[in-house]
């Protein structure tokens, strides 16, 4: 990925809170979303977070602000999901952002930069809904730390799978339930079984979690029986979001074997409602460093271009706010740990002929760090409830989530010399289990 | 279920050809699917299969055949997916079925029922697709028989997982694969690592594999949050068709541990063209049985209903067809043995909240029945490629799929007094893997 203007840092904005301090959506964000006023019943449309406001992309091709691919695009973006646009290709998603920054700069003085601000909403007057139609989720295990983690709650301690180090991980996962930030997620029931009982029960889950994620979405498709080759694999990437794939811990350890977590899993996933662009994380991209005593990738996944680029420097965040208090920080990492990059993800996903589809989404796994505290998920923290992890603005404790909880998560970039980009928040909050 | 007029077995059809010997598509059946003219570039259409003949609802729609909820049926089953049609719900479904068996009933003489003589198109002279728009794909695995074979081929012999007999264990496959009977399947590639070896290798898959399985449509969603009792999950069941979930063994084997199959199943799926509608199984479900020795269900799963007629008495066959050569029958079982029933599946899946929808495909798992011969799977009757099946139509073996095999499933239902109702087949051809 190429830098360009729209990395300038020192561009200034029209659109002044953009410059406000920690402001994840600056000029050299634009981040994709779709939302519509809150409480309406308008069509959800597409729009671009920019400072505290969004553009509603539809009222702005309609005031006419763009021109050909840029103003296709934005007719695109109009609809209620942004697969069509994302269908248009990264011509098509440059063109738009190019158009947007030049509007948006404070020094270019075009007058269709004056019409774009009548197309402004302030984003404390939105809703968003989940910006994409997912045609399938798939979700990786990729960190190394979280799978180490993992290994050492179980009865008796386990090591890694002897395939973690050779491909990165995955299993399908359950799109019907991905919901956008400000999702409410009701308490599941499942099947439990106790250590040493006999049967197992239906009840509602005790060890409910969350698990710390990014989310790719998926902007340009392969045929079925072809394989994405890691030197492409990026320009298959429209960009990225923050995922809590929420996860019943009790149930997992009793479904699992031998087909790998369902239930468990299927009853929600939360998505931060910007899809931060590949474009605009060029400047963040970073090496990936496998250690040299570990056993290094079969040449498909192995390229140069990935071990010095292949990385993103994303810092994340997990905060816990329990109902009606204030939100204590539970962890802090950085989305450049994993053990496999996104492009290795792509590639191996492809490799044996799998099509991947417009509106995809993929999601990272659990993003732990090699710090016990910055454990992207509270199984980690709490060592399986053994060692509840205090909350720092309250007198509470938590071994796994309560009800009324909400977690959240927060993920952003910055760099000296470099335009913060931030991707907003994932927030979920827990509903009590249904009666029966 | 309750039977009425369309499953009386001694009305004639006027489609002469629903009446010849071994027919799946009677008057009785009323099965609906997608197609178009073979070779055009018509946009594919809802249809109902009727002896050799399709009926095109959206031509019969035009003619006046329907009136009421039966017409405003057919007008959204003339959509290239069936899945507004499916969202009208039961009522419509059944009103469009009555319709069109007084329409076709030779001894009724409406004279619509001429008219709908001329929305017939030759299913020699068509192409089909897949029926619906698949929102999520799950996969279950409830075949004792299945588990039990698969336990024994593995190194050293293993027993059913503690919770086979708890619950139907499923894992999320992937639904942008899924295919019609037709489908031409590119021998996959994947990492395998040969026992003993120090590390894995990217090759092409060696041991091939195909699923005998029945797929179930969903007709109905449940909101996000919800469970579907056991006494209304067949309620949000459209239909069944035949599965095959194709199966890379050896990359199966290397990357499931911990999260279950991905590339080894996600690159290839192929269901039969025609969904049978439960309507028209009604008078073919039978009784399930837990044997007395084994853990009886949880309250969830367990019903006088779902013992009384829980499952289907379908009989099911697979037969591999070498390139150029005659087909040989592999095997021969019934979809009565499985040790859940589909009823106690869709509960299972919706007991943690996880939400349906139209369209939604679920797999019911390799059906094996309870003697060697009706392994489902060539993995089962090869005993992992170590014995060869022979086929009878030529002096060849095979221990698993060799390039240019089709694989061809095909399952009916037939009883004393009753009219057959067939599923017509799913048929899949291996195509070698790519050069690189």
């Amino acid at each position: 990925m190429t830098l360009d203007f729209t990395h300038d840092p020192s561009r200034r904005c029209t659109v002044a809170s953009a410059h406000a301090p920690g402001c994840d959506f600056t000029l050299q964000n634009l981040p994709f979303g779709v939302f519509r006023r809150r409480g309406t019943q308008e069509p959800f449309r597409g729009g671009v977070a920019i400072g505290d406001q969004v553009i509603c992309l539809a009222q702005a091709h309609a005031l006419g602000c763009f021109e050909g691919l840029a103003a296709e695009a934005a007719s695109a973006a109009g609809e209620p999901t942004l697969n069509r646009f994302l269908s248009l290709g990264p011509a098509a998603w440059r063109a738009l952002r190019h158009a947007l920054f030049r509007l948006l700069d404070a020094d270019v003085r075009d007058p269709r930069g004056a019409a774009l601000l009548e197309a402004l909403v302030p984003l404390a007057d939105i809703e968003n809904t989940v910006p994409v139609t997912i045609g399938d989720f798939s979700d990786f295990y990729t960190s190394i730390h979280h799978a180490e983690n993992g290994g050492k709650l179980r009865t008796p301690p386990a090591g890694l799978a002897p395939n973690f180090q050779w491909m990165p991980v995955a299993y399908h996962g359950r799109s019907s339930s991905v919901g956008v930030s400000g999702q409410q997620v009701r308490r599941p029931w499942g099947q439990v079984r106790v250590p040493d009982a006999e049967a197992p029960q239906l009840l509602p889950c005790a060890q409910l979690d969350y698990e710390l994620e990014m989310g790719a979405v998926v902007g340009q498709g392969n045929p079925q029986g072809d394989a994405v080759p890691l030197a492409k694999a990026m320009d298959h990437v429209f960009g990225l979001t923050l995922l809590n794939d929420w996860s019943a811990r009790d149930v997992q350890l009793w479904e699992m074997t031998p087909l790998g977590p369902f239930l468990a899993k299927n009853f929600a996933t939360t998505i931060s409602p910007w899809i931060v662009t590949l474009d605009a994380l060029a400047p963040f991209t970073t090496a990936w460093q496998r250690p040299p005593d570990h056993p290094q990738p079969l040449d498909y996944l192995e390229s140069a271009d990935n071990r010095a680029h292949g990385a993103f420097d994303v810092a994340l965040e997990v905060w816990l706010e329990p109902q009606g208090r204030a939100a204590s920080r539970l962890s802090r990492t950085n989305f450049r740990h994993q053990y496999w990059t996104l492009a290795q993800m792509v590639t191996h996903h492809t490799v044996g002929g799998c099509n991947l589809q417009v509106g995809d989404l993929i999601g990272t796994g659990t993003i732990s760090g090699p710090t016990p505290p910055e454990a992207g998920s509270l199984i980690e923290l709490s060592k399986r409830g053994r060692e509840p992890v205090a909350l720092v603005n309250s007198d509470e404790e938590r071994g796994f989530l309560q009800d009324g909880d909400s977690v959240i998560l927060r993920g952003w970039c910055e760099a000296a010399g470099r335009a913060r980009v931030g991707f907003g928040e994932s927030k979920g909050t827990v509903l009590p289990a249904r009666r029966t």
